[in-house]
């Protein structure tokens, strides 16, 4: 078994889910490498070493350009805020890291493409945490689709809908409220959620060519809690775009934080000539099938609970019925990462990949600001 | 167009149901015959004007023995308290009427028996109103069955669950509530409720040999609203019971009125070797489907909206995804037994299928009382 | 009891619904008035006869200005494709007729705003056959939004999906395709399916101010039924709009009839600061309603089974537990129509009300053809 | 932190799911002890290493009885099949050790009497893994049930549905086939499956009192692994029974593995005089609460998703909306275990809860074998 030495900075949410990814996989996955917990980095001293007891991290570091420095780490994981992406992973390209990289991959395109070109100079294996990709029933879609099972796609739509914020009181900014905090996030739901449907789409769908954008922040102003002081909320509360994908299919994207009842209700469907799919985050174990080929009088959606061992990933968890979780997707993405290391090969999404998704949030913004219909460009 | 002239008794929930039915076969079916309102009969009169009225009946009687005499009268529809159907439909079957008779067919299976005997011996049709054999979707269950979608049969499985007699304020006896009331009823929720599922079990799964059953009435004492006094209740409020069917297969049957969160949920479920399916009146609209010889990983249970032009009697409606309900199951009733009679067929279930469901409820209650299996009878 | 003579144009799919909705009021509602079914007309004879005879209509006739002429019609209902909306009512409006309207109201706002003027002129009651406001579940919901249950509306989003027309092999124009012909239709799903989503949209959460819509037409040719040859296909075949309404809240939109899996499933949801609400046509009974002020270990999204005597016209059916079906929604709004007119008071939805309808699909197809943000009109 | 030095005992999927819950525990709780996987223990030394190494076990024997004589040694947990829980635990409590079993305690009551009596007298620490009851939605329904939010209860109603025996290839006996050989298991779904249902019907409704009972055995003879002979199958592949609460309550249990469709669908539903509640394994991260209290219009089945920081044991995961799986039950029963240990309180269930449970089933097989209601004897 050889050894993955991981640096990993930031202990937040995501600090969390990818030390249990590192921790679990070896326990269910046969593999030639077995990641370290080498260091855990933040600039609290004391929170650092707090969750590096938590996790097993042998060392800490309170300066991420001192992880970079060290010989003894492959991989730089970074799990900080949008704002601080560009900055780590470019020094950590440059140290020669391995680099994984918590989505969205930069505050912008024009961060992700100066990200791309430098990991790609160094040739060194990279990826972005999107990894709604893993979740069992997801990977079952994407297998169901290239097989041809849904023919020609017609139609493609996705929500991410929480509702978190809807009271005025919130502040924002610092801690775990970066996220709505615009110099910290780069943007609202649009970086933050739409991301990864967008991600998901691409990865199923293929490209997008174009897009119209609505966007919407309800509530103007909030106290920072940085500065102290009632500051205008400069991210997106609200987004969704209508668009077209390059293989003629139409698009349908939605994403708030104000849709009461809702926590993390990631959806998608798509139609295709002969068949149907539908997921939910809220039941991430369920996969919903339509094939219109089924005899008639018993045509219908299929409730298929992805729990089988012959359902992606499922075999190496428990047994049929038995369902996993939310946490599951970040064991598969290093089980996969660490597959193509061994294997030499591209682990998607990597950089690439992330400033696909990135160039169509832009897109996406622009024409928010505008009210324009704007051609996406290509990484 | 032959008309068939209907005499009707009762004027409460069955009454308006059966008529609805009347009133709207020939707008939807094309058949020979069409049923003419000829005289609502209850004990009265005021009421049973106004019903007529509301219903266009062309005249109304107050001794329902009057109705049964007159010559202008093809077929008498019982509509009234289960402790009448048996005098009133021996009375119209040896006056030579066909006879309608709603479920269950009488208070016990002595009286059933007699009824049956009688009948026959006329020779005319006749028809017990278990309508929820005519649901699409119930109808839909039993065309798969017949197909051999699933098989060798092992489980059945029913419930009928409500929850309106849970106020110990509620009185018994009199107008809508003679269903607590014993002497009326014959018994609470087995003859009331059980009744259909049995009745739909026998017709999907066949006969029943041998039951075990348990009863209970939680509410010992309600007023009484004939006598006015605080008297013992003597209906079953909750009734569950095990049994075995002739085709070897395990049966589970439970109604109760205490069932909160349920106001008439009347389901099945049938499991069988190679298929399985469920059926909820909460949503009387769709069958689930499950079908294990699918492809494995896009296996799952199906909701079939059963609203296509194929499917049972739904050709008859509107269009696919436009629902009916429950009053239509009494519609087809009617459109079926207007088809056997002008065919000269054996309408199902008549009053020897409704003697089999009264022959397992006399069982099952006797059961309840003692404690022991107890083998069923056949009609 | 005061009649109101009918008399019908049409004698297809609403056609068979709207006199079904005359036939069954005065069973299931106390009213002054009682449609009387005068007359039916449609220019086949034969097949008007058939269908006046399936319903009960007194006569037929074969033009419909004739119809318009006869003295004894109090009401015309139009059932006939959208391009004979406007001529139909505007005559009918100038006879002194109260005139009902299947909706869209016309081909296009230009009609419409010349129908409305007429009809006003006149002061005669009138009436668009946007039907599913009178679903239960959808009354429901305008009365809790009413309530203010909900607070500040962020979001409103419907769909209508439909999959009846992907085979190319489908033919265009004629009987029941004139849905596909541009030339009868004016658009696609636009006109079709967008209508009633706007309609209730409308209804439930005020007016709409601006909007940018994609629509697409998958299958460019088909043979016209009409010429016998292949011809350009003129309607959108899917139609996506993204809006803004009055109230600041968010709306999002979209129809299609390539959407495998989906018969006629028209849903809406709608996200206020306090609680949220979900419909869907697929299981119409039904009314999904989440309230953030439940206590919160307990709080989630209710399943309300819209069946009971308390809710909006349950009252005058069955019992708790019995689902009603697409049709009722008719007769609920004959029964509203003629309780508005017993009591002198304007009915709603009318051509007004069916006109701002029209205004917003026409801003839709404008903006689907040149992709820029419309101001919508107001009638 | 104190170390509680853990020696394992079997190396199947039970022995996986425990080893997983104590690597993880301390990365989600924060506790006094921490695990230490001191030891496995199996009889093939090759899968015992394989074992170890996999899930870090420091250590290997291949006789449990030197492994329960070690000294450093804390605590032992006993994963191996049903006839081998006596003998093991039994030795382990003479050793002074902790006795941590696997369900059920034991193949039948007398042998579970004794495992209580001798553990009993160490007074040491001793738990049984019925791990349902550490689901957070059940947790929940515990709480709502203590809380009196349900009032009164009526019925109570379980299910254990599985499919994985339907075909007649499948042989019994040895590896993981133990299940299908009485020898092994002791009887068929009722230890193996029903146990589950009455391990938590009792901690959420009290005892039971009496109970009747129909077993099946589908498929009489089976080839065995073991002697290579087809043998008669001695248990039970289906059982269902009915059964009265010491609180007055109606229960009714089924389990088999003969119904397609159903993998692990474990549901229960409580219906009390206020609120009833259901849950499903199938989707365990639900809990579905209906509560009469409501205003009525809005009054609905309501749909928990329990992922909330408030809900039990989730302030220790994720954020919400996002799932957790069925292996995070066996991790809350670790960290409960360490806690009571730390604290010096009973854990519960331990030998004499789910001696309690072995008492029902004994009583359940009585009477499946002989047809009468059993009283059921307490511990």
């Amino acid at each position: 078994m050889k050894n993955l030495n991981i640096g990993l900075i930031g202990y937040g949410f995501m600090g969390r889910a990818h030390s249990n990814g590192y921790r679990r996989v070896n326990n269910f996955f046969d593999l030639e490498y077995q990641p370290v917990l080498k260091a855990a980095c933040g600039r609290s001293k004391e929170q650092a070493e707090a969750f590096a007891k938590q996790w097993g991290y042998e060392s800490v570091e309170t300066d991420w350009r001192k992880l970079i420095e060290r010989d003894d780490i492959d991989a730089i994981d970074i799990c900080t805020p949008n704002n601080t992406h560009a900055e780590m992973a470019i020094a950590a390209a440059e140290a020669g890291k391995i680099v994984l990289c918590e989505k969205p991959l930069a505050l912008n395109a024009e961060q992700g493409a100066k990200m791309v070109e430098i990991i790609e100079k160094t040739g060194k294996p990279n990826g972005v945490w999107y990894n709604y990709r893993r979740v069992p029933a997801v990977t079952l879609a994407k297998q169901l689709i290239d097989d041809g099972k849904l023919g020609k796609i017609f139609h493609y739509r996705a929500n991410f809908l929480q509702d978190w914020t809807i009271s005025e009181d919130l502040p924002q900014g610092g801690a775990a409220l970066w996220r709505l905090d615009a110099a910290a996030a780069g943007s609202g739901v649009t970086g933050d959620l739409l991301a990864h449907c967008i991600d998901t789409a691409i990865w199923l769908n293929g490209g997008i060519s174009s897009v119209t954008a609505m966007t919407e922040t309800f509530i103007k102003e909030r106290k920072h809690n940085l500065t102290g002081k009632v500051e205008k909320v400069g991210i997106d509360d609200a987004c969704a775009f209508l668009c077209r994908f390059d293989n003629g299919s139409l698009g349908l994207f939605e994403s708030t934080r104000y849709a009461r009842g809702h926590k993390a209700l990631y959806t998608f469907e798509i139609n295709g000539e002969h068949a149907s799919i539908k997921w939910d985050l809220h039941d991430l174990h369920r996969l919903e099938y339509f094939d219109h080929r089924d005899e008639s009088r018993v045509r219908g959606w299929r409730s298929i609970h992805v729990t089988d061992g012959d359902m992606p990933y499922m075999g190496n968890w428990w047994v049929p019925g038995l369902q996993i979780g939310y946490e599951h997707s970040f064991v598969h993405q290093v089980a996969d990462f660490l597959t193509a290391l061994a294997k030499g090969e591209r682990f998607r999404p990597d950089f690439r990949d992330a400033q696909e998704t990135q160039l169509i949030c832009d897109a996406v913004l622009k024409s928010g600001a505008n009210g324009s219909w704007e051609n996406v460009a290509k990484p």
